[in-house]
């Protein structure tokens, strides 16, 4: 980070949220060189202050010259939000992580899981797209077994938590539970029906194919970062009543046999990847031990009975970190490190 | 029921457990010919009282004694009670259903749903078993398509409620939720860690392939009830903090391409099968609408997109009725039809 001796002028869009909070604490944990910290957000979250280093620092709310000498924004707010300050930041001169669907299909702006496609951030691409929380857990996975012996199918199924939609969320799963303990009928604003002690088979919107968005990104995004515009890939998204990590059970196709054994020793090596004890299968994991920390949890390795060259798997995967603001760091550093800011 | 004209001697072991509660409201609700009721339970419950039919009736401890004269005995309990009890009302003359995993695998002892495979009921099989709550459902759904378009592979991923563990594990969700609502530590006694707001990869124990005995359960039972004994199958079981209702993300492949249309319209007349509206994917189904219901609820039919003969979709059901209590009384009143009590 030879260019920036003090560090970098960092914005946060949407400082306030889920994403944004965690964004701060990764940042302060890692000692990411920060110079100046200005944290943005919509007018109704501004003036409350957020800790950082000690620091209470007030929110200020997003402009179209918010971004006026920033060198690093990232962007973690609505699609909409990302559609307009995105460009503005990027012209301002800065480089901007974003974590909306807007621009993660746009074949001039990388998507990236540094652990899995560094190679593609440029010095010209300032606009860089982090991938949708599910969708960064998978490849992380998917991507060093691939290199072996390359994929012909992923069939994968999500228990997405409701913190990827966002602390309105959160607070909804907590009343909703409340209002069924008391015997009460929940109410519900942000899901279309109640997450309290169900499942909602629903992520985004539907598109005409009968799989939703959410469901989509996962197909599209694993193919871009992955480098394989054709790879098979299908999944079932669902939300479930947890705060926080979404969960994955994968099932993985190769092109040659491979054995479980194999498949433990590619990802053994895998930075940002943590397995379960060799030999204790009933050491998986959970979404309640892996929030909080920064691994991709995978468990569960076995031959999958149903195809003579697929494995099986279960993953664990804090959304609100590696899959947001820890992959947005990291790719920030990762830029840092290879004078690409 | 021509042999039986007021009705059978029934007698229920396991009588105070979720499923055994249930089979008494499914009774009741269906008007099952019962002549005399038998409530069975362990020591610790016995004394007790349940309501059927405006009477409450006092709950015996089970003994080997407790089947002189019983025509239909209904076991639902612990595997151990099975195995000892279920032989015991055979000999005593009793026609034994049998809700454990102690003898599904027996290829003397028909694995029955009755909208399936009906015709392995015998009159000289006298015990007869019933599926695992997570494979009924799922063969409900497979064995129409099955019929039309053989299956060449299935791999699915359950999302499965506490109530198939038992009363117990419904009232651990509920101690546990509440105490993480307080900011406490939730206590685990029935599961290995905590269910409230949280997931668990691990149903039953594991076997040496990785796989664990409730899934190896789905891939045994599926074939045996489909009469398929090699056919692929692969599943991912996954204990979720939902009261009631199993659910299953699916994904069946064919020997020949299927349209979702051609799935939806063979699924549309299968009994006891309910499907989502045509044209309306967000009517899909969730655990809190499927609760306390009998049909097996299939949603979200579209191909996928990762194999060129595959379709997708996702089902829920009521595990302690058409999973357990239901399709015993199914399989009583299909025998009863035909005469081979």
């Amino acid at each position: 980070m030879a260019s920036q001796a003090a560090g970098y002028n960092v914005a946060v869009v949407g400082a306030t949220g889920a994403v944004g909070r965690e964004f701060l604490r990764i940042a302060e944990a890692r000692d990411f060189p920060i110079k100046s910290l200005r944290l943005l957000a919509s007018a109704r979250s501004a003036g409350s202050r957020l800790r950082f280093r000690g620091e209470y620092l007030q929110v200020e709310e997003t402009g179209d010259d918010s971004f006026r000498g920033i060198d690093l924004a990232f962007i973690s707010a609505t699609t909409e939000a990302s559609r307009h300050y995105a460009l503005i930041a990027v012209a301002a001169g800065a480089v901007a992580i974003d974590d909306s669907s807007a621009f993660r299909m746009d074949p001039n702006v990388p998507l990236v899981v540094p652990e899995v496609n560094a190679g593609d951030l440029r010095r010209d691409r300032r606009l860089v797209a982090i991938p949708n929380c599910s969708t960064t857990p998978l490849v992380m996975a998917l991507a060093p077994l691939h290199r072996a012996n390359p994929l012909t199918r992923v069939v994968v199924s999500t228990y997405q938590s409701v913190s990827g939609t966002g602390t309105a969320a959160m607070q909804e799963l907590t009343n909703q539970t409340k209002q069924a303990l008391d015997g009460g009928h929940p109410e519900s604003e942000v899901y279309p029906h109640q997450i309290a002690f169900n499942l909602l088979a629903q992520i985004d919107d539907f598109l005409d194919n009968g799989y939703t968005k959410e469901e989509w990104k996962m197909v599209q995004e694993t193919r871009k970062i992955m480098h394989e515009p054709e790879l098979p890939v299908s999944s079932t998204c669902v939300r479930v009543p947890v705060y926080v990590c979404h969960s994955e059970a994968v099932h993985a196709e190769f092109r040659d046999p491979i054995t479980p054994e194999r498949v433990r020793e590619l990802l053994s090596v895998q930075p940002g990847v943590e397995l379960d004890e060799p030999g204790r299968p009933e050491s998986w994991h959970h979404p309640v031990q892996a929030a909080g920390q920064d691994a991709v949890y995978v468990s569960r390795i076995r031959r999958d009975v149903s195809h003579p060259s697929s494995v099986a798997f279960w993953l664990v995967s804090d959304n609100l970190r590696k899959g947001a603001a820890l992959n947005a760091i990291q790719i920030a550093e990762s830029m840092a490190e290879r004078d690409l800011f």
